[in-house]
């Protein structure tokens, strides 16, 4: 239905609520904040269909000017995001994992460099490419809750964050931390995770979108453009990084992930994980 | 007077102590220690006058034998420094705004590569430029008065602070605390700004003089040689930055300056400080 | 003598366990784990002779597919290792600073990015080279005793750390406390070590070996293969800006240390110790 405010016989703004398979958006056109849930059960796996739907979301706000910010959390109990489809990563083509591959590096571009004020609302777990998401936001609000982990794993599975990851987690976390943490491949518990500054705040969950909407308007007080630029000044060197590496890192996932050890790891890690079930 | 110590005779050293309209120094050459007192009430604005009396300032302490070390504090109570002074970025010529922006790096430049023993009193709030030049000494010492604040809150005034204040806050804060404050602008209560990183200490306003001078003591016990030597080691990289972008950086500020949208954020937020008085 | 589970007929593997003058060496073939203790009283000074049977030590160790991480400590009471071996910088011929500083550079290289799991058992005080010693390792556990002490002391001796050291100080604290630290030449007592991030753990002195190997286990958790091009991926840039840099560093060092000023000051600093035995 329109808005009270929309005038009578002037076209629906293009986007205002949108919904696709894995990813549900409404826009308050009253704050200019745009909810946007990942809904792809069982865990947000982010398999290709998620990406690219996220990134198209993601474009939408940004082309919609009634739109400043927005928040991203889950639609799905216990799980932010699970991280990378490992389905895409294993058995399939090396085209497949190029194509795959750049719609990860796309998803990671556009949020890292949003010109939206974005906060994560973590309501659950959050393991290596889940963990990135929210690292590519400009605040993190987690859950409390001890059993939701967050962090980039990818050792654990045999694997290696590639150096955009490292590099947004060093940013986020500092040198050491980092270090550290990708070599052990942790997952740290909310607590945990807010103490080393890999999320900003914990509250109770029934409060996060409460305290996200709070946090929203506080971003929102500041002038955009201001606010744009500062953002630009401090991210642009490594997103101009990764975008002068962009095809490298295609290649080297490719190579990498094409590997029989390398399958044989995803594998065993994928049997682990319907066993667990 | 000539000091007890002088050779009678002998012309006196030319800087003991030395007062212009905006700046006040005294310094004692049984220390080698010198104060220098900003005192440009209300506020400590820094106008072209300041920032230029600031610099000579600096240079003869500088070329000053009898001189190892400066502690820079405010002669006006309740303020370190205010930050630029807006009327010099308001309404004047860009060739104004460019002899201005000048001033101001090399108030930077002079300050952050000197090879003293520079040591910030914060004896009051320190927002803007006035935090750049605490962050630009040693070491920051600041009275533990939660009225006073210290930041770079260029946001909140819609400007943007140039790459070289930038990366000043995060060699001193990291980079996950520079992006977030940099972003809303903000002022952090002294207490706050402490267990940030942003101040090094704080004392009751009564005794921030005196545990100046006795921090000041502890750095003087290194030999000058190497420590100069290691201070130029962990700061060259971002001066020669600097030094390298210096034109195009008083391009970007007299553009941007002059534009008329950020004029008439200055102007209001100038009549919002008139009001306020 | 051979161990009993060593097949008979066969040779016996070329490194189980081996001891030099300074180092001695014992690796446990089940676990994986090599123990590798300076022995060099009465400080462990990293003397040409240590730095090269050192850097033979980890050679073997690498090189031996029985190994996959190595504990580093000190058979010496209350020193981990006091650092470089001054007689080596004083008083000797511009080929023998060469030589020497080329020997402290390649057992840099060779441990900070050392494909063994790396753990520095801090077991006692650790100033200066001992302080780079435990920063080039992955992981440092410290004796809690607040009588030892860690540190880059090196502007204490009128000296200099090269910029090698310099970074892998930045990279383990960060830059802020790495500026006041190297500028003070800071010793920090064990808690306050910890509190910085110097170290990553403190336990009892009596515990402490007992510690390494439970962390040892923790890292060697993860597939070797992953962590390593992990390790590599956060160490590389560094390693290789020293390598570029060498040549022009070793010069730097002879250069240096051959001045008439800094050979009175290490003269007068070997007085002074000898003075306080």
């Amino acid at each position: 239905p329109p808005s009270p405010l929309q005038p009578p016989g002037l076209p629906l703004a293009p986007c205002r609520s949108f919904s696709n398979n894995k990813i549900q958006v409404e826009l308050d056109e009253s704050s200019g904040v745009a909810m946007m849930k990942l809904k792809s059960p069982p865990v947000n796996s982010l398999s290709l269909e998620l990406l690219t739907e996220f990134v198209i979301g993601l474009e939408k706000l940004e082309n919609d000017r009634a739109c400043r910010g927005v928040i991203i959390t889950s639609a799905v109990p216990k799980v932010f995001s699970s991280g990378l489809d490992i389905t895409e990563m294993c058995g399939k083509s090396t085209e497949h994992y190029a194509e795959f591959w750049r719609a990860v590096q796309e998803l990671w571009l556009r949020l890292y460099s949003s010109s939206l004020v974005t906060v994560a609302a973590v309501n659950g777990s959050s393991p290596a490419g889940g963990c990135l998401v929210a690292l590519s936001c400009d605040y993190r609000i987690m859950a409390e809750n001890p059993k939701f982990s967050i962090g980039l794993n990818e050792t654990q599975l045999g694997i290696v964050a590639p150096f955009w990851f490292k590099d947004t987690f060093v940013n986020t976390v500092g040198h050491r931390i980092a270090e550290r943490s990708l070599q052990l491949g942790s997952l740290y518990p909310a607590p945990e995770a807010h103490k080393l500054g890999l999320v900003d705040e914990l509250v109770p969950e029934e409060k996060l979108l409460e305290k996200a909407a709070a946090v929203m308007a506080q971003w929102l007080a500041l002038p955009d453009h201001a606010r744009q630029l500062t953002k630009t000044m401090m991210r642009k060197a490594l997103v101009d990084r990764m975008v002068a590496h962009r095809e490298e890192d295609i290649k080297n996932f490719v190579t990498f992930v094409s590997k029989e050890s390398i399958q044989k790891s995803l594998r065993m890690y994928m049997e682990m994980l319907k066993k667990r079930k």
